[in-house]
């Protein structure tokens, strides 16, 4: 950490003091800025943008640009990893991901194989290398991934779904097919993690954005186990510094007892947790990351600024909160509210650090 | 309920001993029936079915016929309650429920009132009176309503939203409007109820779609404080029988102590809570109802059975407990598998409960 410039994201992610409280955004890099949609334009789509490390330099450092943001988060997608496995990741015009190929046959499933990431997925650890050389120290850089349900959830219902009906009937049917996919996918993210840490990523998100569209059950076995293999298989230090995990289910704050016991530093909360409950349940064992409504960000600045005062106020004083949304920005903000966000979460958190 | 020859949905609601589990399932009146779907094309549209007590009556009667189903549910919109208000409730063809005035600006808002029931909904009223008729005093007959946050979603969005936008920067920047609304509806949602406990409803549901979508905070000050205010206007005892009533808050599990502490005799669960880990935190209080994921009944019977058995088993030994769904039936559901479901629960359930 000795050549970061600003390392109160990491501090922040081991619960040690910093003098404010280090804030980034979910999806920070994307449409709601003019010159991401410049740039995805000149890319020719969002795959010819998320695939050419230049480009994904690019839009990974244009909020950081504009905002005094205390970390950068790698851009890329969330299904790189599929794409990898042969799938055939594309683009529906205004339908979001899909699969050329989804898996819905035995057959299908069982030739499912962990991919060469150090081929098949060059083009993300490329990204890391020139984004690290391009932020040179200023902040540091998160890496992530999907979940291995999250990413099942696309992989077999071959794109987004309302009710995830193809993923749940194997569940509830053939389990033992499910448990493969999971296996061959936590393996496969371990890898893609691993190499991401290797090329320079500075902390690790894994993005469990179905998590909480289980049962209490159903996600135990089919999600938080996976998830607890990939914290296991991590690469802890790289270049002398710890590289600390974050761990976020969306919908999951019924489950936060089980989630900060897998070995993750960190723990991401969607808006509905109360962060100040959220600590007194688990804030001795991990680092809390969140948790303001996205949709807040379509107020006037002066409600935004109280807004995140709340959220401030409810976490109380002391290290360990990386100030986030509860989930990604949405598309329709307008940017001069995030400034006001970012500027807010500065101003006001002051007062709960001790100076140093 | 001395006349009622099948009241263990009653007594279960109000934690009585009964011989066995009873089960109803949310929109078990609906589009996976064939006969539904003919009824529906006899009246025209959803609201020429919804609007006229003879469909209603035999719509709501058709999954009794089907299924041993220990409770009736009144058939009708949950937006019957704006609509009286003069928001002129629509279906578009695929796209669900809109209202032709939403409420878009503060002289609509301050306009609001709450409508006469008797006359702009007797056509429920007359419903609930001609099913009663019909039941003959089978299985009870549960009335509804939508609560005031959910209501205020559509009167404010529209339709259905995805996020909500509208309202949110209501709520954030203009809590005082949005407090209008939600007070108006609330006296509404009052009047309506009662009218339908008047007209012969044994039981009475609030359905909280969309309460978990707010943040804890806004939660507790947007949707909470207006059910417990229905709690409160609510007629407590009819035709010398209470009649109980059931609050469902969808992804309100964060919340569950709360719920249970605004007085209504039952809390449903959607399937993301563990019903006996729900049972430990409210079941002193409150009854349960709830709560296999719907997407369970895509698998085949026997895999039903085997869900169904771990839920009993989780909310284990005796009374308090109405099996339902975590959420409305999908319509793509095999009827053949609701009769599994149904089976299962009371086959399964007489194991935990002391034959009386």
């Amino acid at each position: 950490m000795a050549s970061l410039k600003n390392d109160t994201f990491l501090r922040a992610l081991q619960r040690q003091p910093t003098p404010y409280t280090p804030v980034w955004i979910m999806r920070q890099a994307g449409r709601y800025l003019p010159e991401y949609n410049a740039t995805r334009k000149r890319a020719g789509s969002f795959l010819g943008l998320a695939k050419n490390p230049n480009y994904a330099t690019e839009v990974t450092l244009q909020p950081l640009a504009r905002f005094p943001l205390d970390a950068a988060i790698l851009f890329s997608d969330i299904l790189t990893v599929p794409d990898a496995m042969g799938l055939g990741l594309y683009f529906a015009e205004g339908e979001g991901p899909k699969f050329e190929r989804p898996l819905r046959d035995e057959a299908a499933i069982k030739k499912l194989t962990v991919p060469d990431v150090g081929t098949t997925l060059r083009y993300v650890t490329d990204a890391v290398s020139q984004i690290r050389r391009a932020l040179d120290g200023t902040v540091p850089l998160i890496g992530f991934s999907g979940s291995p349900y999250t990413l099942a959830c696309y992989m077999i219902e071959g794109g987004g779904s309302a009710d995830f009906r193809r993923i749940k009937t194997m569940l509830y049917e053939r389990p033992d097919l499910l448990h493969h996919i999971l296996d061959i996918t936590a393996q496969s993210v371990i890898a893609y993690l691993n190499a991401q840490i290797q090329a320079g990523v500075q902390a690790v998100m894994i993005f469990d954005t179905w998590g909480g569209s289980l049962s209490a059950a159903a996600y135990q076995e089919f999600s938080l186990a996976y998830l607890k293999r990939i914290i296991a298989g991590l690469t802890r230090e790289h270049d002398g510094s710890r590289v600390p995990s974050i761990v976020f289910t969306k919908g999951g704050g019924l489950w936060l007892e089980d989630i900060a016991a897998i070995g993750c530093d960190a723990v991401g909360l969607d808006w509905t947790c109360d962060i100040g409950a959220a600590r007194a349940r688990i804030g001795a064992t991990v680092a809390l990351q969140g948790n303001l409504d996205p949709i807040t960000l379509f107020a006037q600045p002066a409600a935004i600024r109280a807004q995140v005062g709340q959220v401030l106020a409810s976490y109380g004083h002391g290290s360990g909160h990386v100030f986030n949304l509860g989930h990604g920005v949405s598309q329709f903000t307008n940017p001069d509210h995030v400034a006001a966000l970012v500027d807010a979460v500065h101003d006001l958190s002051h007062a709960y650090h001790t100076p140093t």
